[in-house]
């Protein structure tokens, strides 16, 4: 990195590079970084690109909340200790007032995640964000998508649907055929733009679980990718998901379809052993069965997530 | 990743995805790798834009070799052995033929390189490429930027100004004032498209070198980096930099703005101690002192590297 971009980036991002397991963070060719004893390191890379994962207008920090979400969300889903991140934006000019908001949204995720930035890259070109985060698991205990057995649990870490509410509020999808209340929009818009990666669950995970997925493309698309990996067929109750109560308030098609489909959420699903004591927060919503595919109250399900490329 | 994407991803990319240190790679939430005994992680990540780092019309496969050569050579900028990458692709639509080139590319750098493809995210939007690569080294044994000692020799590891020129060529900016042969033009031109992480030299600078950058911006710029975090001067010979044949034969003026300003070769600078026997290959351009800056023939250098957004 040349003078000036590295200034800027470094002055902007340079403060969240601290961390215990940091040996060298944002400023030389690499970062260097120490893991935990007999461990592994667990790697994620993902994109967020205006007007494909966010509208236009979104603001700055709410940026660097969903794109930091999107990444960090799959190491809670391996069961990894957070250990860094870094970041490549692509912006379409140097702008100071641009990147001083995104490093608000940056700095809460940094502390409440416990992910120092080790590494920026900054370029000029149509707003995009890349974040690789790095965790650890011990050796051979990472949670992968193929664990589930038939008779485990399908649970969720909390209420489905409420962010892909917000974003059609957002886009103005909703409100003509619908009255929301003010705080409910506001509400199912903050799910949108501030979603949490529910790294808080890795040590529940690590002692309990099976299987794991972030729900990012709708609960059907994930859990689909969940039994079809395990080998297994899956089994939801609409009836048993989680729902906010602002999103309890929309219509009953809509909420569902919603909950069922809706991506962005970034929550877990995560298979257990049968008759697991669920902790406050982990909801069961279906069951692993012998067989294949997903069904929803024994309709087959439709894959209707969202899908970059079309299905 | 849903359905369709995830399929396209991994039917071209997946195939990358071995290696003695992978043990999981495309197709969970994330990658898991193992590190060697006693060592550290090193990361960088780099992004590549359409239309800012390579024009419209280049080559698939060409936007997958600059891209992981603009990543690697950092890691062997710290004398790290390579691990594993990953890789967020961001293309405006779905593109078999654009993605069958692009994995040609890719193949050849994953071998070449030894940097298995363990993660990939692919987004709809503008032309980018962002690669992150994890690689290792001993505990406490990083080569950092700061290591340079008054005394110690500049070396290059390969010719200088070569990308510079084969983009200036690209561009058409060269042809108008200079006769230029055909086989100079396609020399010229390859080392811009296809240039090549020195990653061949990590254990010799492990052994021997003191500092190193990877020459992104230009000689100059780098080398300030270099100066500046070791608390040195460095005063750079003109003279003894190594040019290729093809550069030689252009303009003096020319083809010394372009070795000591070009960016783009993905060569790398190195600070070893004086009178280090130097293997074929390294080549000494200049010196450290005690002081500030850098100079060239005695003539302070102006920051005349590439900056993305200006100095």
């Amino acid at each position: 990195m040349a003078g000036g971009e590295f200034d800027l980036i470094y002055r902007h991002l340079g403060i969240f590079g601290a961390g215990s397991q940091v040996r060298l963070g944002v400023g030389d060719d690499a970062a260097v970084l120490a893991l935990p004893a007999n461990s592994e390191l667990v790697v994620s890379s993902d994109s967020v690109v205006e007007g494909t994962h966010f509208p236009e207008f979104t603001l700055p920090e709410h940026v660097a909340t969903r794109a930091v979400a999107a990444a960090a969300s799959d190491l809670a889903a391996m069961a990894a200790e957070p250990l860094a991140m870094t970041l490549a934006l692509t912006l379409p000019e140097p702008d100071e007032l641009w990147l001083h908001s995104f490093s608000q949204g940056l700095g809460r995720c940094v502390e409440a995640l416990s992910l120092p930035l080790v590494g920026g890259d900054l370029t000029r070109g149509p707003l995009s964000v890349t974040v690789t985060v790095m965790g650890s698991v011990p050796t051979g205990r990472a949670l992968v998508r193929s664990g589930a057995k038939p008779g485990d649990w399908l649970c969720v870490t909390h209420t489905l649907g409420d962010a892909a509410a917000g974003l059609a509020l957002i886009m103005g999808q909703l409100q003509s055929d619908y009255e929301v209340a003010a705080e409910d929009e506001e509400f199912l818009e903050t799910r949108f733009y501030q979603p949490t990666a529910r790294l808080e669950w890795v040590s529940w995970l690590r002692e309990h679980a099976r299987s794991a997925i972030d729900i990012s493309d709708g609960l059907l698309v994930d859990v689909a990718h969940m039994a079809d990996a395990s080998g297994c067929a899956c089994i939801i109750d609409s009836g048993a998901l989680p729902l906010s109560p602002a999103l309890s308030r929309l219509d009953a098609n809509l909420r569902l379809d919603l909950a069922l489909a809706g991506g962005d959420d970034y929550e877990l699903a995560v298979a257990v052993p049968p008759k697991t004591e669920l902790p406050p927060g982990l909801v069961q919503v279906g069951e692993f069965h012998e067989g294949s595919g997903v069904q929803c109250d024994y309709i087959p399900a439709k894959r209707v997530g969202f899908d970059h490329f079309g299905a």
